[in-house]
C-alpha cells in the first residue's frame, strides 16, 4: 500500500507519535510565517520563551494586515516586529512587499516540506506540495522554538480532478465547488488531496487558490502534487533548485474519495453569508452591484490579475460601480506596471490599492448601506466587510471583472473574450523588501511601542470548574464573531485588555461588562464553532475575561487548539440537545475536573435548573498536561 | 494706472459693491467643486435652497477624502453626492478618479475666471490665473445657487521672482520661503500675485504647489498670470479653447511687493508643527528618517512624481523607511504606469497609496510613536498625521524621494543627477470618471444613507449674547484643533451630533460636556483663530453645542466667514492684554447686541471677575443681517 502526499510529508517529519487516524502527532516544522495582525502576539510569546534564536530552515515576518495605519499603534507593531525579527534570526518582509501567503509561495514554497503560519489562509502554500498550516500565534513561536507541531492523524481525502475547466470557469469555481459539496465543515479532521488528470491542467497560482480557500473547509490543509507545472513555476521564480518532484504512490491508498469534473463547472458564488452558501452565477440572475473587490491572498496572483487587465482592456467600469484592485504582492504589482496591463486596470477606471489583505479583512472599502459587493476573496461572513447590512458575494476573478463592467452580477462567458495567460518564463524577482535578519542578534534593541502590552497568562488548572454560562451562541460561530478583526479593532492585537472590551461585540455587546461582573465564566455554543481565522486573540480575550471553558457541539480545530494552548477547556456535548436546555447565566459546575480530563468525559451539573449533562473532553495526553498547566506556554517554561 | 490680474478678475465679476479695500464686495462665481469631507454638508444646504438646477457654468463634486471607507458611511455619502450631484446638474468626479485640485486644475481650471471650492486648497487653480477660492460648504452651495460670493476687498501682494531655480531646489522650496518671510498669518487679507522674470521659468504644475500652499498664509487666495507655459499646459490637456492670455497691465499697480531670488534659493522643510517653522534643509542637519510621503495636493502631479521616479530609479528605499506615494489624479498614475516610471518607483520599494488626499489628512500612514515623517503635503500641524508625537517635516518631492534612499533627512543637492522633467505633449486624456449629471434632474431620486443627518440651523439673534467662557485656547488654533479631522472622524462628516462630540478633542476633551452642561456659551482665543482647513464643521460642532460668540485677538478669513454663515458672532479684542483677564467659565454678556453690529464696537461685562472690556465687532451690513437671521441659511430663506 503506498503513500499518499500527507502521509508521505508526515512520515519524514514525524518527531512523536503514531500516523493513526485521529490520534496525536507532533512534526518538524521546516518553516514558519507570520502576518502582523497575529504576528506581534506570536513574537511576545517567542521572546517570553528565553530561546537565542529561531531553530527553523526559515522563518519569514510579513507585514501585510495593518496598513491603512491611523494611529501610532501599526507603525510601532510593525518597527517591534521588524526589529524583533532582526534579533531572533527571522526574514522581514517589509509592508508594501505583499500579501504573506503570495509572497511565500513566490518566494519561500518548498514541495514536500512543512509550513505552519499564524494565518488559517497559509494552507495556500500547498499549491507547490507543501504540508502547510494554519496555527495560533503560540504554535507559531515553538515551532520557531525548535518545537514539534501537534495535530491529530488527519483523513486524507482525495480530490480526483478529471475533464480541464471550459473558458471563462477558474479554479476559484473548483474551490467553490468543493464547498457547495462539502460545507464549512465538511474538512474538519481532513486534508484535502488534488489528484486526477485535471491537476496537470491547473498552474500553480490556481492550485494554490484552491488550497488557500481550502481553508474554508475547516479542513487541517489542502495539498497538490509536485510537478512539471510546479517545475515550470519555480524556473520562473528563478528557484529551479528549491523545486522537487513530489507526487503520491502509484498504489497511494486514501480514506475518503470525490470526484469533481472540471469539463461541468460553471461561474458560481458564494451568497451571503457564508462560503459555502454556493450557487451558479447564471441561476442567482443579474443582480445591481455596487462595488467589485478583486485581490485577497485568494486571487491576486499575476495570473488572475492578467485575466482581469485583458478583460478590462479597452472597457470602462460601470457609474455605479466602484472596483477596487489589490495586487497580492509587490512582484505583480511591478510587472502589471511594467507590461502595460496596470495601465489598461486603470484606464478602465478601477481603483489601486496596496499590495495587502486590505477589504477582505474590513480593512477599508467598507460597502454603502445594503451594498452588493462581489468579491475574489475567501471570506463573506456577516459583518466582516465592515458594513453589516453589505451582501458580500465570493466570485472569481473573471466573474468580478466581467460585473463590474455591466453592473449587474454577470456570468463570464457571456464575454466572448480569449484571456488566456501564459506563465511568465521569468517573473521579476527582487527580494528587496525582504530584510535578512541581524547575523548577531544580541545587539539587536527590540523597539516596544506603549500599545504593546503584556498578554495573559492562565494559571494552574484547579480541582473544579465553575461559573456562569456568560453566552451562548448559535452555529458556525467564526473567530470574527468572537473577536471582530475590523479595522478600528485590528491596530490592537497587541493589546489584549483593550481588545476584549469589544470581544463578542457583533453577537451581544454586553458580553465584556458580563463576563468580568461573574469574574469569568463559561461559553455555550453550537457546532463548528471558532471557524474561520487563526486569530489566537479570540481565545486571549476570553481568557483576559476569565472564560474557564467552552463548551460547544463540535469545534474548530484551530481554535479548538488555540482554546487548548491558553488553559480554557473545550468540551463537547455528547447529546445535542442538552445545548438547548441550557439559560444564559445557568451556573454550571463540573467537579473532579482533573480526573475528567483523563476520563475524557464528565458530568456538568446545572445548578440553575438542576439537570445534569454529559461532555466529552476530548484531549491528548499533552492537551491534557497543557490544560492542567494553564496553557501550552506554562507547560513550556516548566519542561 | 493699470490692473493687476486680481483686480481685473474683480472688476469683470463684481456684483455688489466697490471695490477698495477692506469693503465687502459680492463677485459672481463661475465655477465650484467640493470634496467629499465637506461636500455631503454643502449639497443638503444646496437642497435646503430649494432650487433645480445649479446656476454656475460648471460645478463639480470630488470624492477624494474619504477613500478609506471602514464603514457604511463613506459609501453611502459618495452614493449621496453622486445622485444629489446628477439631480442639480453638478458633475461627479468618481473615487479614484483623484485629487480635486489636481483633476480640477487637468480638465476644469480656466484663466481670468473665479472659482470657490468647499476646500481651504481651492487655490491651486489660480496656478493658472483663475481667482479660486477656499470657502464655506454654505458659502458653495450659495454659489451652486447663482448666489454672489462676498469677500472683503483684498490688499494685493505682488511676489517678484527674480533669477531661476537650481537644479534640486523646486516650487515648493519657494512656498516654504514666502512662508518663512510672511509666517502663517502674513496673508490675511491678502492676494499674493507673482510676477516677474521669474515666473515664466516655472511649469504650471509648479506654480499650482505655489498657489496650493499659499493656504498656508492665510491668504485669501494666490495667482500666477496665464502665459505662453500655461498654454503649453492647456495644449498638453487638449483644453488649448479654454486658455486666454491673462496678464496684469504693464503698469499694474500693487499694495505691497516681496522679492524672491530664485538663483539663491536651498532646500528648505518646515518643521514641526507649523508650516511656516522654515529652515534650510542642511542646517536642520541629517536627523533619521522613519516615514516618507509623497503626494497630496501639493505635490502629486505627473512632474513631481516623474522626479521622484527619476532619483528612485535603480535606488532602494532605505529598510527602516515605509514609502508611501500617492499620485494626484489617476491621469497622473495612468501615464506613470504607461511610462515605467511606475515600475522603477515599485521597484525601489515604495508603497503606492490610492489618488486621494491619505495620509495628508490623516487618511491612514499615521507614522509611529515619535516618529519622523518627511511629507510633501502642506500642513504639519499637531497630531494632524494620526499620532500625537509624530515629527512631521513638510519638504519637495526631491528632498523626500532622496531623503527616503538614504534614511536620513538629505539635501537633494548631493545627489548629482539630471532629473530634469518636460512638459508631455499630450497629457492622457480620459474624463470617463466623470460622470455628466443627468439631463433632467427631476427623476433622479437621491440615496441618503442613515448616517446623513439634518444639520443644525441657528436661531434669530435675541437682544443679549450671555454665556460662560467654555474654552480658552492659545494663539494659531486651527480647523484640526476645532473639529479634528482624522480617520475615526471623518466618515462622520455628515452626522453633525456626533462630531460636536470630538470638538475640541485634542486640546481639551471636556469641551462637548463643558458645553451642553452651561447650555453653551462663548469661546475665547488667541490670534489667527480657525487657521488651516476650511471646514465649516468647525462652526457646525460649536453651533449645535450652543456656542454663541467668539472672542478672538483676531481670526482667519475662512473660519470667520464660516461662523458668521453660522450664525455665531465673531468679536476682536480691542485690547490684547484683556485676553490674559478673561478665565475659564468665567460669566460673560453683552448687552444690547444688535446696536454693538451696527456700532462695530462694544463692551463686554465679565459677570465673574467684574472687570469690562471692549471688543470689535467686524461685520460688513450684509454680515450684520446674516448674524441677525441666525446665519446665512435663514437669511437666504426670508429673502
Amino acid at each position: 500500500m503506498g503513500d499518499n502526499l500527507v502521509y508521505k510529508i508526515l512520515k519524514s517529519h514525524l518527531i512523536e507519535g503514531t500516523i493513526d487516524i485521529g490520534k496525536e502527532i507532533g512534526i518538524k516544522i521546516d518553516r514558519t510565517l507570520t502576518q502582523d495582525s497575529t504576528g506581534t502576539m506570536a513574537y511576545l510569546q517567542l521572546e517570553a520563551m528565553g530561546i537565542d534564536r529561531v531553530k527553523t530552515k526559515k522563518s519569514i515576518a510579513f507585514i501585510d494586515h495593518n496598513m491603512l495605519q491611523q494611529g501610532f499603534e501599526n507603525a510601532d507593531d510593525h518597527k517591534f516586529i521588524q526589529t524583533v525579527a532582526s534579533k531572533y534570526g527571522v526574514y522581514f518582509s517589509k509592508p508594501g512587499n505583499g500579501i504573506c501567503h503570495q509572497v511565500f509561495l513566490e518566494r519561500f514554497s518548498v514541495p514536500g516540506e512543512t509550513l505552519i503560519g499564524s494565518d488559517s489562509h497559509t494552507p495556500t502554500a500547498g499549491g507547490v506540495g507543501m504540508l502547510a498550516m494554519g496555527a495560533g500565534g503560540l504554535d507559531v513561536a515553538l515551532a520557531m522554538g525548535g518545537g514539534a507541531y501537534y495535530i491529530a492523524t488527519p483523513k486524507v481525502c482525495k480530490i480526483n480532478l478529471i475533464g480541464k475547466l471550459k473558458p471563462m470557469v477558474s479554479a476559484k469555481d473548483i474551490i467553490l465547488e468543493v464547498l457547495r459539496k462539502l460545507t464549512v465543515k465538511g474538512g474538519v479532521s481532513r486534508v484535502f488531496e488534488y489528484a486526477g488528470e485535471g491537476v496537470k491542467t491547473l498552474s500553480v497560482p490556481q492550485r494554490a487558490t484552491i488550497t488557500n480557500m481550502g481553508a474554508e473547509l475547516g479542513a487541517t490543509t489542502s495539498i497538490f502534487p509536485s510537478d512539471e507545472k510546479t517545475l515550470e513555476y519555480f524556473k520562473a521564480q528563478g528557484r529551479e533548485d528549491d523545486w522537487i518532484e513530489f507526487k503520491p504512490d502509484a498504489d497511494a491508498v486514501y480514506d475518503e474519495e470525490i470526484i469533481i469534473n472540471l469539463d461541468e463547472l460553471k461561474p458560481l458564488a458564494a451568497k451571503p453569508h457564508s462560503p459555502d452558501n454556493v450557487e451558479e452565477v447564471e441561476s442567482i440572475g443579474k443582480i445591481k452591484v455596487d462595488q467589485v473587490a478583486i485581490g485577497s491572498c485568494t486571487n491576486s496572483s499575476y495570473e488572475d490579475l492578467m485575466k482581469v487587465a485583458k478583460i478590462l482592456k479597452d472597457n470602462k467600469v460601470h457609474e455605479d460601480v466602484s472596483l477596487v484592485i489589490a495586487p497580492g504582492s509587490r512582484q505583480v504589482m511591478e510587472m502589471l506596471a511594467r507590461n502595460g496591463a496596470l495601465g489598461d486596470i486603470i484606464s478602465a477606471g478601477a481603483r489601486i490599492l496596496e499590495n495587502s489583505c486590505g477589504p477582505c479583512i474590513g480593512m477599508g472599502q467598507a460597502p454603502g448601506t445594503d451594498g452588493v459587493s462581489l468579491r475574489t476573496f475567501n471570506r463573506n461572513f456577516y459583518g466582516r466587510s465592515g458594513t453589516l447590512s453589505a451582501k458580500v458575494y465570493l466570485v472569481s476573478p473573471e466573474t468580478a471583472a466581467v460585473s463590474a463592467i455591466s453592473g449587474v452580477l454577470t456570468d463570464p462567458r457571456e464575454l466572448d473574450l480569449d484571456i488566456k495567460v501564459e506563465m511568465p518564463e521569468r517573473f521579476l524577482i527582487d527580494d528587496s523588501m525582504i530584510i535578512s535578519p541581524a547575523k548577531e542578534g544580541e545587539d539587536v534593541e527590540v523597539v516596544r511601542g506603549p500599545n504593546i502590552k503584556p498578554f495573559p497568562v492562565n494559571k494552574e488548572l484547579g480541582d473544579k470548574v465553575e461559573g456562569k454560562v456568560l453566552i451562548k451562541v448559535e452555529d458556525n460561530i467564526t473567530t470574527d464573531h468572537i473577536m471582530p478583526s475590523n479595522s478600528k479593532l485590528l491596530p490592537f492585537r497587541s493589546n489584549i485588555p483593550y481588545l476584549a472590551e469589544y470581544c463578542f461585540n457583533t453577537v451581544d455587546e454586553e458580553f465584556p461588562r458580563r463576563a468580568k461582573e461573574n469574574n469569568g465564566g463559561i461559553i455555550v455554543a453550537g457546532n463548528n464553532y471558532g471557524q474561520g481565522s487563526s486569530r489566537e486573540h479570540a481565545a486571549l480575550a476570553p481568557l483576559y475575561l476569565g472564560v474557564k471553558a467552552v463548551i460547544a457541539k463540535s469545534f474548530a480545530r484551530i481554535h479548538k487548539a488555540n482554546l487548548i494552548n491558553n488553559g480554557i477547556i473545550p468540551m463537547e456535548f455528547e447529546a445535542e440537545v442538552d445545548y438547548d436546555k441550557i439559560g444564559l447565566l445557568d451556573e454550571l459546575v463540573i467537579e473532579d475536573i482533573k480526573s475528567a480530563l483523563v476520563n475524557g468525559k464528565t458530568i456538568v451539573k446545572n445548578l440553575t435548573n438542576g439537570s445534569l449533562f454529559n461532555v466529552y473532553i476530548n484531549l491528548t495526553e499533552k492537551e491534557i498536561n497543557v490544560i492542567k498547566s494553564g496553557g501550552r506556554l506554562n507547560s513550556v517554561r516548566k519542561a
